[in-house]
């Protein structure tokens, strides 16, 4: 008899993509798969096509592995429910209760979820960058911002499971318009679509010749903007010391609340290297409290990829560890 | 025989005064005394002044009591150091080894240190209305305004000892000089000294007759703004309401991160009720994502006085159960 090999099967829910993947104990990923987010209005079809294309990747493994639960990230994720409640960058806009739903196909498997965020912050302290540390905050860039924070070496759920929206602060009253309903929103500026923003901004402001003139808003990515950058663009390069700035006075801020060792930043954006941690790193130390100076740590993360899908599979291993 | 209680010596070193109190295991409250915290430019003559005064409180009750350990709350606590470093409010502006220093006085007792609003958090938690909670804020309006966050059921100390400065998150970009040499931190508006500060902006900005516009600014005091208000002062009202802009849009930013049950004020200005509570609520709500609405209790602290001697002497039978 062939002992088969154990494994969780962590999901992340994106803004834009799904993505899954199969992961052993020791951080051994398997395989993995995805499919699109947004593509189906109703929860119960986007279930569906999930399972499917699950059961697909599994398929040729049945004989090797054993799937011993699921753990999910996913936006305003709440732990303690195991829903998704309110998400603003979804086409979902209620509470919905994804882990019985999930159950329906699953029944006899353990399912834990959490804000993609916090799942991301428990994959880069199992098997990334923040192994070992204590206190940390991880910030995902992606479509919006997402945030965990680590305090005495747990994750911050709050009383609700809701806590780590960092994305969510109002870092400019009556400032820009939020998926959320209000204005102002740090992720309206530090966020793919926040760069997508403010190169517009820019092009407003300076009369800098630039590439970027010639796309139209609907067209324009922060990859585009990143490129632009690295080629000396003015109105590129503008674009990501601003969004430094706003994201640097956001950390300041947030590190006189948790003082942490470090703060991991993760996502496509996070891979714009230099253009956007130097600016960060400089705003944050012009405006932190004397005794944080050259305290704390700004790191990329060290899940090049996939730290969402690796928090969902550790969470479930933390739980049945429990 | 007889056996003496035991009791443990708390001290919360504010901005103006210096108190200190005798407390059993059970929160009873044996005896204090307080000495100015400003009068000494030399942090060794404070201490020996602070010395002979809890001899003489002590001094009568020698035969009853055993003092068995010293908890210390003071700005900029650092915890794991037993420090004081770099404090905006005091004369002492370095690096303060106090644990140390306390030592020479008493060296045969354990003395613990942390930030006098980490104290009060601890306080509010072991001996008031945060009995049971596992994830709330107390805010500590004085001189200054500091904070204690707790979350998962332990206080966050952050990677250097120094977490908990809401205080110092930056909420108006070049505004108001703070102590601590920088601008717009939350302590130049929402505290004693930031209403006192308001209420020359509100007689700047508006007509309204008022009896505070015979008050020059150095004998302005926060009481007296809440008397006037009290009585129907609309300066006075203003400058209340400001205040609890100030401090809601704060608090809404701070659930963002941590989430909690509730939000405990304490201190002078804590003790304004509805004129401050009022403001504060509102402004607090409006400027919340939609998840938290309606969730977080904005509470008076349960300890009437001396939260922050409660803690102090808290972390005391804390540190001895470990």
């Amino acid at each position: 008899m062939i002992m088969k090999k154990q494994v969780a099967l962590g999901i992340d829910i994106g803004g834009t993509n799904t993505t899954f993947g199969f992961i052993d104990r020791e951080g051994n990923y398997l395989a993995d798969g995805n499919i699109e987010t947004q593509k189906h209005e109703d929860i119960n079809d986007y279930l569906k096509e999930l399972y499917l294309e699950i059961e697909k990747v599994l398929d040729p493994l049945r004989e090797e592995i054993e799937m011993i639960g699921i753990g999910i990230g996913a936006p305003n994720g709440n732990y303690y429910k195991g829903s998704i409640e309110f998400a603003p960058n979804l086409r979902w806009h209620d509470v919905i209760p994804l882990c019985d739903m999930m159950k329906e196909y699953y029944p006899t498997l353990p399912i834990y979820l959490t804000n993609d965020a916090n799942a991301a912050a428990i994959g880069e302290m199992i098997y990334g960058g923040a192994k070992g540390m204590k206190n940390f905050i991880m910030v995902t860039l992606g479509t919006g911002l997402g945030s965990g924070f680590v305090a005495n070496g747990e994750l911050v759920y709050g009383h609700d499971g809701f806590a780590g929206e960092l994305g969510h602060i109002i870092v400019s009253p009556n400032g820009r318009q939020c998926g959320c309903g209000r204005q102002g929103c740090l992720e309206t500026y530090v966020s793919a679509t926040g760069v997508k923003r403010t190169a517009y901004k820019m092009m407003a402001k300076y009369n800098y010749p630039s590439e970027l003139r010639t796309i139209p808003f609907n067209e324009m990515t922060a990859k585009i903007v990143a490129e632009a950058a690295e080629k000396g663009d003015m109105i590129a390069i503008n674009t990501f010391k601003y969004t430094g700035k706003m994201l640097g006075e956001a950390l300041a801020n947030a590190i006189a609340i948790t003082s942490p060792e470090a703060i991991f930043l993760f996502g496509g954006l996070a891979k714009a290297g230099n253009l956007l941690f130097e600016p960060t790193k400089d705003h944050m130390e012009m405006n932190l409290l004397k005794i944080y100076s050259n305290k704390v740590k700004l790191l990329p993360s060290q899940l090049d990829k996939n730290a969402a899908i690796y928090g969902a599979a550790a969470l479930v291993w933390k739980e049945l560890n429990k």
